[in-house]
């Protein structure tokens, strides 16, 4: 921890500082700089109160040297962490490809989309239950009668499945589902957050829409301080002032955790962009900036889905989509060997 | 609705669409335009599929004439609101002053913030038991243990009283706590606001950091529809590039929800500004602006504050903020006579 | 300067660094932290090239202990500023109302309204003759000819005039207007601001809608190091997610540049607001938050105005919302005394 | 253009509103709604005078039907612009790679760079001679004498060059240079877009870090309608609340930028991500999506540049990604093929 001090902080004051640092064993360091002093915290600093400190009247700020993820940054950790979720890894150099409808509307929707989806390459299945809408009047989900039409989309295919939970709840009805998912609504909803690290399963942590990308590290930091190493990250686009687009997808963030973190990290065109025609070049983008890779949202009448068809490819588009993206992925990993 | 058609859009397509229109019992008046055609839906287009003819490869943008809100709107309730929380009323032309520790930490440091804030003025008295903290090392609250020793402050100073819930779990040791808060990061948690829709008590619901006044109003939404009319809107900073402040205090949200909405709406200053010094300033433009009132965070010992220290006043610079307040809103009363 | 190595920088690496922070006449003090190594540099950093030090690879981040304004800064200049502007003087403790159409459109208009203004209270008058517009094909203001008129306005009735100018070719014909508006596009138009610096004359540097504070004081500092210590800042509101307004008034923005310089700060409502209902709770609030003065946009006939007609607002809008502010003001200084 | 009227406005209103329209020689359709009537405007609503109509009390909001560009929109084009930069084109297939250091610093350095970035494949050279940055106190370009040492190595390498302009008054001095570039600060300032209009070179116009893609292509009006057809743009990152890196590279900028315009489009990785480490993943991403190019900060000596060092890569990193962004080019094309 490194603290600023106030120009003209008497020398009195810094040296109540100084006190309050060795009273909690830790040695302070103090070094005059231009018109002001800096205190360099020796030793881990996490046992001191930042807040009292940055509260006092002679310090102007205080800065962590170390971030506040532990478990979740590559320091501690510096190989990539790959998740088996099934007979699929995500991470250390595969990608992986979830497909499937936003949300699950009918057994004849989840197993034909998963059946096409499949076939072109994908590797697992997406398929939403429970739907946070903005709008109280909008579309929830089939809720608890949806998981078990997903279970059987999963039964004929062998693909293992993704679905979204809400509360805490509702997690006796996932036993069967594969990987959870924690939409970015509720990225920072520490009780559910909590819930999950105990829960035995693979968590898809989605970024909320506006947090950094050392709060998504955070949250899964609460994931994995609280038993849970099996935590895939995704990009899903931030709010921005931009309106062209649902969100900004912030592509960046792909390079950025592969520096800071160890967990797989993939990327989610669909609801970034917001509309189906924005969806394959992103989905390459994300191929080629080195993602873990993409989750998609697909259904066989976007016209006619329940929720966010505008974004939703075919299965044909679907298809042409994972051509390409196998291609560029071989393309980037043939000029690294 | 308005609905954009692309240039050179087909006229059977059109003619495909407004049967569609029709058939749902609706009328589309067809508009010839610049290059292209405009459809204007007669009637209240909540029946029509707005994603599906969005999703239509002819047609350019659908526009929603209605908002997503109607109980909260002012349209189908042209006057104020008046929550009435014991003896207190919020909204209706007072001004309520909601004051207390960000944490509750002790039964002493409670009950003499609440006798303290109670002596300057406040009206109400607020102290979170569950807390959401960024960071899992973090501390959480006292949680189910800090409940009752709010009640104590409760009975002691005849304050009513507002925390935070974070999850319906914890709703059972809520039922003497007067106002139930939902946080920032809970606005859009929709199965906390389905479960808060039904519990009968007045709900603070705060705005989230990333989301529109036109979000906040339809997260009210949800409460009211779901039977519960006692919402009472908070604006408490939203996130923005600029890092001087911990969040950038929208206070022109003030009048935009007056515009907007029947609700009374009050502003968080604290933490918003994330720094005491700032938050007097702030405090006094809200009253300025036109708000129904204020929350603002008072510790005894900022500097040993377990939670978000650096943003609480002490009781005595709060004594002297309240002076102010009650001066400004005086000043523009007068003026309004 | 602080810079913080990487975990496992080598000993050779991190004295290499040492040699050349010496090399350049300072001092290097190095602190052994949790895992990894912090160097605080003793002494005015200015002279290293920062860049050159966080580019390498073993250097983890590097912090600026100082600000990169110094004569903007309140730490070379702990009393405020006061600018004159003829008999006016703007910060000090006065509160100065600067008000007058968007654009100059003909004789009769600016002299009108500037009566008008002038009776209300006004003490400078504002109206603009070259306009930024975002569109090529809306009104570019009267440009040449709209100068002179302004000035038959400052004639008539002695009020000072601001106006803004676009480009350095425009200053001869600025040599009777009193205070030159750099607007918020131009904010880090350095090739302007160098030419301003030398120009004579105050000036008033609005913020730029995607600028810090501290990029504002930057700014400010092109002014100040070229020679021209009359600055005055204007925040007149940011660009953020949210659409119900033009732009997000970012009323923070007043204490914290008055903690961090000297300089005065007045606020716009009317651009930030983009609409007249919006304008006066916001220009209280203005007056409340401690700022130094207000400029308002009042145009006799706003439905007919060539510019920004929705946020201005009429003459009699405009008396009401005077005595408002003076009140407020009043208010807030008798509790100060 | 369409109109929407608020709740309850008197038939009398409307039928005045109406009669505006049709003395501006255009024709109002009144569509019934929900509670309100919408008013659509047959014709070329750009007679109208869009804020005089927004201004009136009883109406709600206005609503533009065609975008403010008619010469950049792809309605009024619908094929691709290609732009000839001597012997290399920009758009229409190509992939441009602009490659230099950011800024002129010696006859040796920019001559040397040029000629390494030609063999690795590089069609333009890019070099700053005036520099516009933050601080007065930071390098600000070798200006009128860092012109001449790029068009040296124009002639050593047959490359044609790109330089950035600040002031139209430093129009001479780029006669021999082939693009000018407008920089992101500059993208809406309408004094030089005019002059450079008339330039009769191809303009390099850089995205502002806080402008919308509509407000880009609103920019390009300004050079188009003045004369200029030749007009690059270049998305470099916009301004959010993210970190991590300087700015956010909006990628998905692209495919709407193919869906809008017929311009070019090429991405600057170096500005966006502000360090060399993300610039690689970033320029592989841009190719993927589809970009007209990419414009890449080399430097020999990124550790001694004298501006944004850190984000330049060294000659040999730029070969290595040359190599991978052919590869992931030739991808993306055999699969359309």
């Amino acid at each position: 921890m490194i603290i600023i001090l106030r120009p003209h902080a008497a020398p009195k004051q810094e040296q109540s500082l100084c006190e309050y640092i060795e009273s909690c064993g830790l040695k302070a360091v103090s070094v005059p700089g231009d018109g002001r002093s800096v205190l360099c915290v020796v030793g881990d600093a996490s046992a001191l109160a930042a807040d009292y400190i940055r509260s006092l009247d002679f310090v102007e700020s205080v800065k962590a040297v170390t971030a506040p993820y532990r478990l979740a940054g590559r320091l501690s950790h510096p190989d990539d962490s790959v998740i088996s979720v099934g007979s699929v890894s995500i991470g250390g150099g595969g990608f992986a490809v979830i497909a499937g409808p936003c949300s699950v509307e009918s057994r004849e929707q989840v197993c034909g989309i998963a059946s096409a989806v499949k076939a072109s390459g994908a590797t697992l299945l997406r398929g939403g239950a429970f739907k946070p809408r903005t709008s109280p009047y909008d579309f929830q989900g089939l809720r608890s009668d949806g998981i078990p039409l997903l279970l059987e989309a999963k039964r004929l295919t062998g693909l293992p499945v993704v679905s979204e939970i809400l509360d805490m709840s509702q997690l006796p009805l996932f036993v069967d589902v594969d990987v959870i998912q924690v939409g970015a609504r509720n990225m920072q909803n520490t009780e559910l957050l909590k819930a999950l690290s105990r829960c035995g399963k693979p968590i898809l942590l989605k970024r909320g829409w506006s947090n950094t990308v050392d709060e998504l590290l955070t949250s899964a930091e609460y994931l994995m301080s609280g038993g849970n190493a099996d935590v895939i990250l995704c990009e899903r686009g931030i709010r921005t002032f931009e309106t062209a687009t649902r969100n900004t997808l912030d592509l960046s963030a792909v390079p950025v955790i592969k520096e800071r973190s160890h967990l797989p990290v993939i990327v989610d065109p669909s609801h970034a962009a917001g509309k189906s025609a924005y969806v394959e070049p992103m989905a390459l983008a994300a191929a080629a900036a080195g993602a873990d890779g993409v989750m998609i949202e697909v259904h066989n009448d976007p016209a006619h889905a329940r929720c966010d068809g505008p974004q939703a490819l075919t299965p044909q588009r679907f298809d042409a989509l994972c051509k390409k993206l196998f291609a560029v992925r071989k393309a980037v990993m043939s000029c690294e060997n």
